[in-house]
């Protein structure tokens, strides 16, 4: 293949919408999470996010980014008000109900409301979850970093609780998140399912990789 | 769908190896980057990782993660050292080559070498690429954040240059992933393709959702 070599001039000539997308894409293909708050009032909120990152298995956390000037403020503000979110794995039926919570809805308007993605509560916790989610977290906030470049926000919680089908939870400990449908996503707009290539052993110096099948 | 629930107890509870798929596999399907460093003597290095996330794009920044204790520390060190490094997407033909740079190899052994993936250089840059790559990204370091709760390093780099077939490019930036055959993975040890579902535009309060369809 031929590459085309877009220089930092290049990138920096581009229409900023089109940079946007552009630089949107290049990460490569992102987990889809809605994250479930309600604020002091009681009042709920849905907004999808393609920036959770797993930070570590014990404690087991994950991370976010948030801008500080987008409809993830709704988010963060309630996050840090109540210390606690939901994260939702969304699915192929999902997928338009989940780009639609990016629309700007006033803070008292709930994205469950208006797109009609069903309400689920967990014993124990403030934040609402989604009910139709093949795979839900409940996870308490623990700490956050300003990035100096561009005061993004980088938002890390503990995961508390996990609700999922156990059926697709392999002998491993692996999680078979194709099996349970969810999607990933990419650039700003784009919904994509999977098909597996395969899983692969431990790789170790000097010893021919192996593919793993282990069972549910 | 019935769903299982995994208590923050059961997870504690869990065999150390079983935790650690099982909570990989939670945020989602993960970008799969290769990221190319050398150090200061010329060695290079090249080592995958699942946790590059978009953090904007004016300027174009990424964010990555990287635990202290595991192999990633020779790419941290070959980043301060040089300031520089190359992320590499990786296809479906070269998804067992990725997987095997995650084994140990010593400071002074190539992934390049070890694995025949294809070492190039871009004029200007002092890390080196993988040729083979659908899309390359020039990335400068920029700052770093240690996160208190687990020491884990968030490396954040202000993309130089990007190197891509630009008949995948939309008119609307969106760079078509699916159609370099970028793969996506899951957990520790899985790797996927991908299938679009659709694009949707950009969403607004009160209107109905409308798929994308813009031409390369």
């Amino acid at each position: 293949m031929k590459r085309h070599h877009y220089t930092k001039q290049a990138i920096l000539d581009m229409d900023q919408r089109y940079r946007a997308n552009f630089i949107n894409c290049l990460s490569g293909f992102k987990s889809l999470n809605l994250v479930g708050t309600q604020n002091a009032q009681g009042q709920t909120n849905l907004a999808p996010f393609s920036s959770v990152v797993h930070l570590g298995a014990h404690p087991a956390l994950v991370g976010m980014v948030s801008r500080p000037d987008s409809v993830d403020r709704h988010t963060i503000g309630n996050i840090l008000d109540t210390g606690e979110y939901s994260l939702n794995h969304v699915t192929q039926d999902m997928a338009a109900q989940a780009h639609q919570c990016s629309a700007r809805y006033d803070l008292d308007e709930s994205e469950f409301d208006a797109t009609g993605l069903p309400l689920a509560r967990v014993d124990g916790f403030i934040a609402p979850c989604v009910e139709s989610a093949p795979l839900t977290m409940m996870v308490k906030y623990r700490e956050h970093h300003r990035l100096d470049i561009n005061n993004t926000l980088f938002i890390i919680g503990e995961i508390q609780s996990v609700l999922t089908d156990d059926a697709v939870v392999r002998d491993s400990g692996y999680v078979d998140l194709e099996a349970l449908g969810t999607v990933t996503c990419s650039g700003l707009d784009s919904y994509h399912t999977t098909e597996r290539i395969d899983r692969y052993a431990y790789a170790k110096v000097g010893v021919e990789l192996k593919a793993i099948n282990d069972k549910a």
